[in-house]
């Protein structure tokens, strides 16, 4: 089947899988975020916490993480837990049928046998929307997240970035200048991003990086038939001052054919105390980690410095994700 | 200790420990069945799935999968989780003690001392038995569940192959033939379901494989002792109009010393669509899985295609055994 | 920061983080013992399990295990269980954001930000400290377990130990005369033995080993500086006789430089019928396991063998522990 085929399979109205960061819109975040919000405040008690437990005490999830992942795989898995989920994982593909030859087919149609939600990061580029396709074309669909797909998109790290800045920015998170720095060529993350944040008004970027990991054009396109403001940059100088979130990225050298991430000299855009010492008072610091050198870690003292919170908003915004996908927000609200 | 010291160790007549599908009698199948359809239905609802988590709530499983194994470690894990057990796998050989010179009758000796449930698949035969054995002499025999040992059994995989004969044949499982196909010789799964399906009046096999992959003489030698009716062949044209049921296997080349597989051409015995057009309309097509190319994806839509039920059969049936072996089928029977 | 700038950031007085065996005193070493005995009582009925079940239900475990391990694992991972925690693992360090070249601080904050309890195996030294430290330092303290931290400290592996000898010795620990055998230079096990046995008194040491894996420089100088009696040998002759406690240990070659280990002939200190006839008739044999020739199987039946009980009672210590770290020790004490 095509990709526009297995899209179309997809009802872009009722949010069963999460795909692509291009199937949030403005209400559904707010809604999310909402809900974020009252889980990580009923989560304050024992009692609470139990409540939560009952939730989805009936449902039963599968973590496939064919690629390595600590805090996505640990975020997602606690998130499942906080709702009396129970999970199985599949975290080394040399560890299953894969061994034995099945195509990949056959192990989501397997997954789809035994569980009620499939959580999947693999670096086959498209393999969670082909997930939801079959499921959607079985007697009994689950939902699908996309939990990282190759280097193509990664929504609900863009979803969780979203929610840092909705806590950051007190809820008002339009008008805002966000310069993204680092590999913007590779990062899937950088792509659901944008995605996300065209749910929000005179939202620009700046987008800085090496000349050789500048943002794709298939990203260029998107932000132009949009009408969204965009700057590209191989420095920090033009917008060190003004923008209101600095968003740092790693290397993703695990895409690299020949090492050639080894050749690329990324230090003039670290950051650095004399950077630090230039940007407004109430800019934020993100990153989506695993960091390297990018951001060297006395930093992290720095009030503006936002990334171990953001982190942890990803516990959150994964469960109340969860609990959305499978209608019971509403029991959840209502709580206390 | 010999094989034999082992197997007298073991009461025939209850079912604590699942070694072989030997074990099985036709009044253990159909209460299995029964449970089975029984637990599926509960399954339906919340509460059901709620009650169903309280039944095994104190007991704690080891799922011990040292080949590897995507459904069947799945099918376990989940099974035990519908039953509300808590699980803890030890899926790699390298990621245990073993890495530190412990003997194999060490580690399932710890395994004792911290569980209630050993669930084993390992490529050496008679683990499980053996398992079973030191288990029955300790002052706390705990269950052995046998999820597979080298290319001698698979005694879950016999039961639910038979659980979806009861399925598809509305429980009326005698007076079938059954054209077993691929490789007989090192197909553990093969020799299970000729057990198990001795339990049952007038079945007749048709073993079809290359003559490189013919059944074993030990299962020549057990269906002459039982009467079992059967003809072996290396074409599907004597059986492809009268079988009743065609269970595929694929070549299992993981017990391969020299790569020998690769030189057997078992393409002429590949379901394609001119058998298919042959098949009677009730046939039904099994197979354990994995497959590869032994039946093309496009078959899975034909009516007679059930191998991916039988997969899902596979988790309701370990979940009735596993409350069969803790004797708390009889509550479970009582429900509403 | 330094190792002394980092212990002193450790609390003495309360136990939150559980790192060294230089920790436990006296007093928690009861009421430890107490309640594991209790906590194994309560466990002899569904109805206690379940009860144990709701006792931190609220909470969440990562056990983060980077060296191999069955027995520690297993036992840790079951413990939680048993008092209703959820746990995720991490078991391979190829399987995390190490491979995307995080750092070892990164990760351990990344743990931070998703679960309540640390519980640690690593090849570092310090690590399991250096997580407390950091978790001491942030706004959420959560407690850390060391289960075992390179070459240097085993501190539950001494707390089980203690706790066996408590039982064999019904409550009586002090005015024993402790044999240790084997790779006395690497075994961590043995350092953290010596620590929490000085809480008891009129210990006496007699450690026995190769010449070159004789008991390293600085814990003679602890023995020395807290008056503990020993002596040194390289055979069994002059406490065969005389010693209550065999404490046996295999030989470490997991650190190995260049298999040293290999040249090391060890095999006069092996158990064997001879050396069995002589030991008293109440002495008691003792091993953490896993074993190789040092003792060979047949001895298991021995009534002197307690290493498989000391196996299990690993579990209830543990169940302990954590309660006791979260100190909803007071309730367990109460129950019936």
């Amino acid at each position: 089947m095509s990709e526009n085929e297995r899209l179309s399979n997809i009802n872009p109205n009722e949010l069963l899988h999460v795909i692509s960061a291009l199937q949030f819109k403005h209400e559904d975040l707010l809604i999310l975020f909402e809900l974020a919000d009252k889980i990580r405040n009923i989560a304050e008690t024992k009692a609470g916490l139990d409540f939560l437990r009952t939730i989805l005490s009936h449902k039963r999830a599968v973590l496939y993480f064919a690629q390595p992942s600590t805090r996505t795989y640990l975020s997602f898995n606690n998130a499942c837990q906080i709702l009396g989920m129970q999970t199985s994982d599949m975290r080394i593909a040399g560890n299953s049928s894969e061994a034995k030859g099945e195509s990949l087919e056959d192990t989501l149609e397997t997954i789809h046998s035994y569980t009620d939600l499939l959580i999947i990061r693999h670096i086959e580029e498209n393999l969670a929307e082909k997930a939801a396709w079959m499921y959607n074309n079985s007697d009994r669909p689950i939902p699908v997240i996309n939990a990282g797909s190759g280097p193509n998109e990664h929504p609900t790290q863009a979803l969780l970035d979203a929610y840092t800045l909705y806590r950051a920015f007190k809820g008002n998170i339009k008008n805002k200048t966000i310069a993204v720095i680092g590999d913007l060529k590779r990062g899937r993350t950088v792509r659901s991003l944008i995605r996300i944040l065209n749910n929000f008004e005179y939202i620009k970027f700046i987008f800085i990086s090496p000349i050789v990991l500048k943002i794709p054009e298939d990203v260029k396109s998107y932000l132009l038939k949009n009408n969204i403001v965009f700057e590209e940059s191989d420095s920090l100088d033009s917008c060190i001052k003004t923008a209101d979130v600095f968003y740092y990225t790693r290397i993703q050298d695990e895409y690299d054919m020949l090492n050639e991430s080894k050749a690329i000299d990324y230090t003039n855009l670290y950051l650095n105390p004399e950077y630090l010492s230039k940007m407004q008072k109430n800019a934020i610091i993100l990153h989506p980690l695993p960091r390297r050198a990018e951001i060297p870690p006395d930093i992290d003292k720095d009030k503006r410095a936002w990334y171990w919170k953001q982190e942890i908003n990803g516990l959150w915004i994964r469960t109340a994700l969860i609990s959305y996908i499978f209608k019971v927000d509403g029991y959840i609200l209502k709580y206390k």
